[in-house]
């Protein structure tokens, strides 16, 4: 059985990405972070979701990105809310983490050699996330080309090959698609500022993009806020 | 004044490429991690040396490769001992770790534009260790287009580079140059498997291609070793 590496946030988009690698035929080993975050709820939300959807195994793997900081995801930085739909698609927001990307990435290549895989699953969209520069094509084509030079089983001719089957959806594509999977969607977490409970907030960029989202999709959002 | 972010392990390369980045007039940031080595001797001789050669910060970032495991210096795998030349040159070791620059990278691009700066300094060389893919010319250039198309900075324009001073260096010519720095080789430590009172084994890869590199230089290695 041919095998992928998944990464998995816990979020709509990761793990619909998730449900994609298993339907198509592959042995999904889960990697997720403790990066720091302003909550477990996340890692939490990653846990349930890949006992739910069946991976063959789940790593967390925790990493110190607040030694850092640089980022309202993980330094004493606000997260902005009530931001315009303008607003949100103008520049990087501050919720970017500095090269986020290519250290889950690098992890996610480190686990596949060990596996071993070739096919690693990321489930990043180019779309509502134009901000974040490590979303985009060309960062995943660099990673690929890293991949396969800077590792023994690159060189010695496993191709890598980085999955990111989301890049070209809009955030109401992807719901729709989640729910085509059967992804349970009230297991899903994406706030990055809930409240102490656990509750999303409803008012900050990913609240705000994943609400829009389900109102695209003609569906109703599934979890609690705090307000919407 | 300008800055740099500088990986450093303790060993004799990382060392000389801190005091070359230093003598290139750089405000030094230098990293080193904890990375689940058998030993944390490698991390104190680290921070000594960044004390020694005046750094502006030294930080130390724990992160766990245990996880993934797949390389001796990570995993239930024994070191090779007393390895000729011929099969020291041959192929890739069992002391590779999967993506371990990959992921050393990725932190220091982290830190790099957060600090910011746009340079990075690494200690590889492509010719006593050709058998690590990820010390390779064509690795670290991949690295730097990653970074460019990445990361904010590199999106804003920020040109990152990654310094590979030893790249095309033996190991003899790495020695005479941290003598010709005033690098203090002493305080160097290069063991895959130091003994439990940290005494270099002297049989390992690394201990027998420094000891190589100090008798082609014409000089004496000043560490003890526990056999040589």
């Amino acid at each position: 059985m041919k095998r992928a590496v998944v990464l998995l946030s816990g979020g709509i988009d990761s793990t619909t990405t998730l449900a994609i690698a298993i339907a198509e035929g592959y042995e999904a080993y889960a990697l997720s972070f403790d990066y720091g975050q302003r909550h477990q709820i996340e890692t939490e939300a990653a846990s349930r979701l890949a006992k739910l959807l069946g991976t063959k195994e789940h790593r967390i793997a925790k990493i110190d990105m607040r030694i850092f900081g640089g980022s309202a995801l993980t330094d004493n930085i606000d997260v902005p809310k009530k931001r315009s739909d303008v607003e949100i698609g103008k520049g990087i927001p501050v919720t970017y983490v500095p090269a986020r990307n290519t250290i889950f990435l690098a992890y996610a290549l480190a686990w596949a050699e060990v596996i071993p895989a070739r096919d690693i699953f990321l489930g990043v969209n180019a779309i509502d996330y134009s901000g974040y520069p490590d979303c985009r094509p060309e960062f995943i084509k660099a990673f690929e080309t890293l991949a396969n030079v800077g590792t023994k089983a690159g060189v010695e001719g496993r191709r890598f090959q980085i999955h990111t089957p989301l890049i070209n959806l809009s955030k109401a594509e992807i719901i729709r698609k989640a729910v085509e999977f059967g992804v349970d969607l009230s297991r899903t977490h994406s706030c990055y500022d809930p409240s102490p409970e656990g509750l999303a907030c409803g008012k900050c960029d990913s609240c705000l993009l994943r609400l829009k989202g389900f109102r695209e999709a003609g569906t109703t959002d599934p979890i609690a806020y705090v307000t919407k």
